[in-house]
Order: structure tokens, then sequence, then C-alpha cells
């Protein structure tokens, strides 16, 4: 089976590396183009355009930054519609717009090509090793046919729904992720006012009701004001206008995420964009005072 | 040792009962008297007032309702305060504010009566089977007099600092849980108005991190409409006020706990009050529409 790469970032270069190990032939794209380097020399092919990976291929995968930048490299000039063939596959495993992919996909399907929409968790070291989580969306059999790949990339593959509802549950896991985040910044900064050491709440509390991965997993990070990004706000906050984008798209109101959201932009305006997700706390001790951000007035109305 | 033992209900009385199984000598009172008939049918001795349990006790734990139940057993008529001897240990485990906790602790002290507040985590199961988690406050040689009375009750002790400091983690421990609860609200919510299966997208979530206890223990009773109470939304309630008080006090903004006790004083209003915490997002649910209160506006400015 013949394989098309597009998008070899922190996540994809990584992952399209697992699939020449695997055995399976690459064609492999990408805007900046030493980047594909590495790639070439492990036996990957060089297209000149994602036209003509899709040319090269029956199966292409997408994994770019944004909404806009899947919509260029698919339906762009010299982008995949161009060069694919009815009974390719495009998967596109970044994470963007629910909507916008369902356009995509109906676009490809004016010339018989298949869509799946496959978001990931697990972070870069997940693409290392293989062992992502993947959510997808689009038909079974599709699904089916792309199983081998899916399994040299992930560890739990999920069929989530039809084309789409990927992406629609990457941001149910980031409206999770973030709003727990926020959970443990503000039983942190309690804790820390209360006069207590918070590694020792962090500890007394994990194991039960309280617990989760961001409370073992940031907490300690937070209190040690280590804020070398796992995930960064930068790429955190984009989810989030996502899940906004699509929560007002259906009329409805959370919250939670507005809060946190209005916190993540606070850490962007002030220059922690690149730093880890838990530097939302950061945001929190500035509304509590030590920084010009407190004569700010966060509000929120819902 | 003898063992008083004040306020037998969902929780006391298990723990209660723990104690006599373990060979230790109990005196027990309940302001309900009839609450008292099991223990001394299984051992315990019955006193009059909480004054006669703490005639009759070295050790006097009190496990009630809110801080004025605890101000009014130990320092009230007839209560613990004008029973107790020097030397005496008294052991609050009820959750109320760690700054009375103080200043009935300092009130003990001058009759030589020492204090630890060891508030609990782990429910009336954990209270049955004896391994709560114990946030113990106080002078660590007062914790170690009572570890053996402690090791019954509970599987995890933690000595967290000085008095009233157990109170404050245990309000961690609640904030943790709250707001940890209203990220799964959210992301629920969001899910199902997207037109997918909830169950499905907690599996494709809970192992990432995206995952906490409330997420996999509380999600799949939300999607099921499962309102019965693991934790009541009363008592939940009333810990968000402790926390929000010593918040206030503090000097803390702590923007999400405000918003999911907001949320939470709108299930109280719309008589969810003995229903779990996982009715929660039945508040969501009418800001997004189906009741009268969509058109009552939450407003939160901090």
């Amino acid at each position: 089976m013949r394989i098309g790469f597009i998008g070899l970032g922190i996540m994809g270069k990584p992952m399209c590396l697992n699939l020449l190990k695997a055995g399976f032939s690459v064609t492999v794209w990408n805007r900046t183009k030493s980047k594909t380097n590495d790639l070439v020399k492990n036996g990957a092919s060089l297209a000149i355009s994602p036209r003509q990976v899709a040319e090269k291929s029956e199966i292409i995968i997408t994994i770019v930054k944004d909404s806009a930048d899947v919509e260029e490299v698919i339906l762009g000039r010299d982008g995949v519609f161009e060069g694919g063939k009815a009974g390719d596959i495009v998967i596109d495993m970044s994470t963007i717009s629910p909507f916008i992919t369902q356009r995509i996909a109906a676009k490809l399907l004016e010339k018989g090509i298949e869509m799946l929409d496959a978001p990931v968790s697990g972070g870069d070291s997940g693409a290392i090793a293989g062992t992502l989580s993947i959510m997808v969306g689009g038909k079974a059999e599709t699904l089916a046919r792309c199983l081998s790949v899916f399994n040299v990339l992930g560890k739990t593959i999920t069929h989530v729904g039809s084309i789409g509802m990927g992406q629609s549950v990457k941001l149910c896991n980031q409206i999770l992720v973030s709003v727990t985040n926020m959970a443990v910044c503000e039983a942190v900064t309690f804790c820390q006012a209360s006069g207590i050491d918070p590694q020792i709440m962090i500890q007394a509390t994990q194991n039960g009701a309280a617990g989760s991965w961001q409370l073992i997993n940031l907490g300690p990070k937070m209190v040690r004001r280590d804020f070398y990004p796992g995930f960064m706000i930068d790429l955190q906050q984009k989810d989030l206008r996502l899940a906004t984008e699509s929560a007002q798209a259906l009329n409805l109101k959370l919250p939670a995420l507005s809060l946190v959201k209005e916190l993540f932009a606070n850490c962007v305006e002030n220059g922690e964009g690149k730093e880890g997700s838990q530097a939302l706390i950061k945001a929190l001790e500035r509304i509590n005072g030590s920084s010009t951000l407190s004569s700010k007035k966060f509000s929120l109305t819902f």
C-alpha cells in the first residue's frame, strides 16, 4: 500500500518514520522542504507538491497546523484533490474544525475520494512510540481499509462516528484537558495561599475522586515552576478556539471553557504562548495580584 | 485506649463500628439518640452528652455536619470542652472551616487538650471498608499518638501541616473534584450536541491527558441520566461555600470555583440538592435552553 504523508512537524515526522520502519512505501511533502531530509534518508520518496503526493499514493495522510492549512494542501492549487483518484483515501490527522472537515470531505467525494478525520492525542512521545490515541470519524469500511496504517501509529483506535466526529471528540478531549487543568491551578493556588506545601496536597488527593492526569502530571510542574512545554499554550489555545467556534455553531454556552480560554489568552498576551499548558496558573496568579493584569477586570456573562 | 465518638451519620456510624470491631472501648453520643442503637448493640457505651463522652475518653472523635455543629458539641453547653482533661485529644473529622478549627483548637489548648483536624475523603463506601483518605492537621506527635485509631479508619493517612491545614487540603480536594466535574459536564454536553455517543467519547479520552476519576465515574452516570447520589449536591455545596469563604479570607479569586458554585446553587434552587454531584450537568443544560433558567443571566466578574 502506497502512502502519502503531508506535514512533517513535531507529530508528523516521527509518525512518518514509524510507517517507513513498518515497511510502507511513503511519499512525503512538507511546506518547509528541509524537514523532509531525514525521511528521505530513511527511504521516503520526495514529491514536489501535495498533488504529486496524491498521484503516487492510495492513502494520503495530512497532519498540519490549522483548518486553513488542511484546506490549502487538499483543495488548494497543486493540492491533493487535483492529484487524487477515485478509491483513494485522505486521512486528516490534524486538529481542525469539524465543519471544515465535512466540507473538505464533501468536495473530495465529488471525485470518489474517501476521507477520514483522525486527530490524535498522546503528544510527541506518543507519536515517537507509536502509542497515540486516534479518534476516527468516517465510514467504518474506510477505516477498516486503513487499519494496518493506524495500528503502526497508535495504540487506541476508536471509531467515534461519521466524518467530522473525530474532530468533535478531539475537541471534547481538549475541553476536558483544559478545564481539568484549571481545577489544578485553583487547588494549587489555594493550597499555597493557605501556607501548605502543594506537593503534599497533590499526594493526599490524587488517588481519590479529585484525581486526574492533569493533577498528577501538571500539578508538580506548577509547584516547581517548570513551564517547559509538554503541550504548548499556543496550540492549546488554537484547539480551544476551535472548540469555542464549534460550540457557537451548535448554539452552546460552555462557561468553564470560555473562562479557561480567556485565561490562556492572557498567557499569550504575556508572552507565554511557547510555554506548557501548566503556565495557565500564571494567569490565575495575575488575577490575584502580582502583575499589571490585576487591574484588568475579567468578565464573563453567560 | 478509650475513645469517644460524636456524630453517627452516614460516615460516622460505619467508622465507629470499625473501631468497635478493632477492639477499642468506645463511648458514643449523637444528637438523634436512635442512631446510637446499632452501636450500643455492638458494644459501645452510651453517654448523655458530649461532656460525658469526654469525661469517659482520652481521644474524642467528632464527625458532624458543619462548623457550627462542631463548635456546639465541643464548646457548647455540656460540650467536650467541659468534660475534657489535660492530655486528651480531640480529632475533628468533619469538613468545616479551617479558621473555626483553629479557634476551637486554641480554646481547647487553654485546658491542655490537643486537637487534630482530620477530614476524610472516600465516601460512605470508604468509611465502611476502612479505606478512607485522611488529611491530618496538627502536631506530628499528637498524630503519632492517634495512629492506631487512624489506621482502623483509613488507608492513606497524610500529615499535611499544622492545625486547620487538614481542612484546607480537604477544600483543595473539593475544588479539584467540583471543577473537574464541570470539565466532564461541558465535554459530555458538547459531545451530545455534536450528535456523538458520549460513552464512546469517554472511552476514547479517559486513558490520556483528559482522564480523571470524575470522567470515569461520573461521566457514564450523566449519560445514563443516573442522578443517584454518590456525593450529594447539598454537601458538595456546603464544602464549596467553605472553600469560597476561605478563599475570600485569603483574598483569593478562584473564578472556576465561583462558576461551579453558582451552577450547583442553581441545582439546589431546582430541587436537586439530594441528587448526586453529577447532576451539575442539569444546570449547564438549563443555561443552554430547556428551562426557565435560560432567561436568567449568569454573570461572574473577577
